[in-house]
């Protein structure tokens, strides 16, 4: 019955399994992939996965994910987590290095460049990651999360940052059986001809029937350029006559649809 | 008339960049953004940057800015690298550890463990990292490019990996001035207007005058959640009436539309 997640401790992915299933046992692993393929072999576990940021957009490795022929399991349930980033540091102490993952770097850059003119800005792997190396060093600091700073012994120097929009994280929850009631969107796997116009063919009927489409990607099919799957996210559930009257006529114009599941989707957490 | 890329040696973008542009000074910079501020701050440089891979799909990063408002360059050119991995060591030595990039460890896996049953798998930022830490390690092995070989003095065991099929990364030459004479495609930023149904009215026109898309994304406005950008790439000058006439139509679904370029597309390089 455990939930895995992309870790390690205090990643987005850590906090919004930590609002979810506060009862639940949640085992950290190294990767995405790792995630999926440990839910395939543990029919009673969750896994919960990243599919969209509000900084850096569709997260594709998550989508790759889905879109692989041998993707088994379902969406189970749709979550979102919004962030505020802090600055966390040691008051008084001055901050000659600055860590953070590159998307809060990017579009923080002007508070920074006001604030911290001479600062070293070091890239890393997540704003988690930051906070453990700023506790390692006296004179940085991180942009980073409010709960890393009690992980990592840092003191909140500032919050919310300047130039911060708080960053909404979406996941999917993966699991082996499909979403049962409350279900609002549903999303798909399509392989569409190649034909001048594929696209808009289907997604007319969707238009027709007043469906809105809430996503969309087109993702190369390995091994033949210029072939595209497309993943997208309808905000309807799949039993709605509307999405089922849409789905069989868009169907003409693909080569290949697969239902990825059919969910609840949750009000977003705050952390 | 430098040209920056994303470093370090040996990436993908190093080895596209050396093909197309073998008599400039090549300029590597650790980040996306980077290439992008070096470009606008030197008016007569160019840099490099993917766009697309055929393992892991479009990139955030180039998406992320290339929607930007502040983003204030032009497309140039599309330019292809086809790579096939090679598997790079040591000729007889027992291999226990194998570094490389998250998309080839996944790509290749089933070949891994057929081949490497007991190995350990370390993911690292890129497969020309990976070759740089196994020539630090006797008893290990890299996932990489066979250029990567040469630079780090290492052994190609094998060539190419069984199970990979071609990589084939698309990237976009950023400058200042608009591409001359042979364009052949068009990249646009759309704000679409929040209708059901716009993302198809908008794509309709496209169809009318037979215009192709090649690739599509959707990309959230920071600080506005459910409010999408486009990125998309029409196989078509901007100068072609058909694309004059579609585009006259499809404004009228958006709030906002630019254009990011109008450029030729180079045939794929091998490596």
């Amino acid at each position: 019955m455990s939930v895995a997640f992309l870790g390690p401790a205090q990643t987005f992915s850590h906090l919004v399994a930590k609002k979810r299933f506060p009862k639940r046992k949640l085992l950290p692993l190294p990767s995405i992939p790792e995630v999926v393929e440990y839910v395939r072999r543990h029919p009673l576990s969750s896994g919960i996965v990243p599919i969209e940021n509000s900084s850096s957009g569709m997260i594709p490795e998550t989508v790759d994910l889905l879109l692989d022929r041998s993707f088994s399991l379902c969406i189970r349930e749709e979550l979102a987590l919004r962030v505020r980033l802090a600055l966390l540091g040691r008051r008084g102490a001055k901050i000659k290095t600055l860590y953070s993952h590159a998307a809060p770097l990017y579009h923080c850059r002007n508070w920074i460049m006001q604030r911290f003119p001479e600062v070293q800005l070091r890239r890393v792997a997540s704003t988690a990651e930051a906070a453990r190396l700023a506790s390692l060093e006296p004179a940085s600091a991180a942009l980073s999360t409010r709960d890393a700073a009690i992980l990592y012994g840092l003191e909140v120097l500032e919050y919310p940052v300047a130039d911060d929009t708080a960053n909404l994280t979406q996941f999917f929850v993966l699991g082996h059986r499909p979403a049962g009631s409350g279900a609002r969107e549903t999303s798909l796997a399509v392989l569409l001809k190649e034909k001048v116009g594929s696209l808009c063919s289907f997604l007319e009927p969707f238009r027709e029937e007043g469906l809105n489409l809430k996503r969309i990607v087109s993702h190369p099919v390995m091994g033949h350029p210029n072939t595209y799957f497309f993943f997208l996210s309808v905000q309807a559930p799949n039993t709605d006559p509307r999405f089922i009257q849409a789905t069989e006529k868009a169907k003409k114009h693909t080569w290949e649809m697969r239902l990825l599941g059919s969910y609840p989707v949750r009000r977003p957490y705050s952390s």
